[in-house]
């Protein structure tokens, strides 16, 4: 039998947090105890496990040395705070956020891209965007076999990206918009129903969205930094999954049908 | 005083035929006689123009020799049998639709970039595909003033290409998604409400849609044969107006700067 690990879920009432919970009982992770982890406002909400009720507790009061690891999703201002708290404390802290993706001592891993990157690291592992992910995983079989010298990549992503308050969101603004009331936008820059939005966190330099940055930057910190590449990231009125269009330049001869044979057998 | 055109607008009662109406009236063109035609389905609908009642018409039975000017929008089989007939009654045909675009003999213009091809022609102008001509519009400039090399594009489309039975076939899937009822797809490949469908007209050659197909062969007729181009055409659920994002790559130098003046400046 392996053994068993205490872990905590910080952010659990979020809906990347509720991701994590099922997730962890689909895989039959190996799960001693587990502790469910929010801000005080969410904290007291009851939360089920594999069947049991889970009530949850106060982040700012948790004790890190009851658990070896933990999963971060609550927003990198909690995570700058919290995860070295859990680490000081000899939890080793996945972390959801984009607080440390960038940091050069960090890892920032695709467990099917980079295990290997795993190897270094002071006790926390960045997990990168969202839509950052979906692409390497694409990118990394073809670039061990022609070397991808140039990305363009176009997004469609959905507003589950934002989080539970947005997708409820786009729910709202559309009913609103079907029965011709004014729409009001709380959670994005502009009206989301039956509309786009090409801006997806705060504008950069150069008329780049923070979103288009981490996509280069995460890219060529996951997968290789001489890779060039540009992203456009739009938020589209989806519910669930994003999309990309994706343009990729290499340097060594191909042909379509050994790419497809690559994509098809990639894991 | 101009001298008046007597015109005839074929496909009338269609999404395209009523803006073309909406436009001659905003425009103030120097209209003489209109008649407005259509199917013998749709004849005898009465439609306005500057708030005067007009009876559709068969197109069947309509004797072009009363035009010197006729707007087509029917679809490409109707264009196929009318738009020569028209010509041959000695009437000047503007045709909205795929029929005549990829045909050398037929000017395919976008009056902005390419009037000059107006010269050649036997009667027919073809204009291109919507998401083609919002795109050479901004391509024109940059590729006078740095040459185009190679164009990215991935298209952000709304409903509204589709026709107007797609418009209203968004607004009830989207009714129909919010209630929690099934959703039957009849205009689209596939559900449109709250999803994205990657695949615009009909399947071509390696995995292209026609769609990507028109946007790569319009632009070299219109601008310019040596252009490198690549389409990805996705329809999303918007109403109205095309989203695209293009990647242009330059023969000579270029700086942002002055990108972004040649397109504020650009007609």
């Amino acid at each position: 039998m392996s053994k068993k690990i205490d872990l905590a879920i910080v952010g659990a009432t979020g809906a990347v947090g509720e991701a994590m919970i099922r997730i962890l009982e689909q895989r039959g992770f190996p799960v001693g105890a587990i502790y469910l982890l929010a801000s005080e406002r969410a904290a007291g909400t009851v939360l089920t496990f594999r069947g049991h009720p889970v009530r949850v507790g106060r982040l700012d009061e948790f004790d890190f040395s009851k658990v070896s690891l933990s999963l971060f999703s609550a927003g990198g201002a909690i995570s700058a705070v919290h995860a070295p708290r859990a680490v000081e404390a000899g939890c080793l802290v996945i972390d959801n956020t984009s607080h440390f993706r960038t940091d050069p001592d960090i890892p920032l891993v695709v467990p099917e891209v980079n295990p290997h990157a795993l190897r270094s690291g002071n006790g926390i592992i960045a997990n990168p965007n969202c839509s950052t992910i979906q692409m390497v995983l694409v990118l990394k079989p073809l670039h061990d076999h022609f070397n991808i010298k140039r990305v363009v990549v176009s997004t469609y992503q959905s507003v589950s990206g934002g989080g539970k308050a947005t997708m409820d969101e786009l729910i709202s603004q559309s009913k609103d918009y079907l029965s011709g009331k004014k729409i009001e936008s709380k959670n994005f820059t502009k009206q989301i129903a039956f509309n786009l939005i090409p801006h997806i966190d705060e504008f950069v330099d150069e008329g780049y969205t923070k979103e288009e940055w981490k996509m280069e930057n995460e890219t060529k910190k996951i997968l290789d930094p001489k890779i060039k590449m540009t992203a456009t990231c739009v938020r589209v009125p989806v519910m669930v999954s994003h999309s990309e269009s994706i343009n990729v330049e290499f340097e060594k001869n191909f042909d379509i049908k050994k790419v497809k044979e690559i994509l098809s057998s990639a894991t």
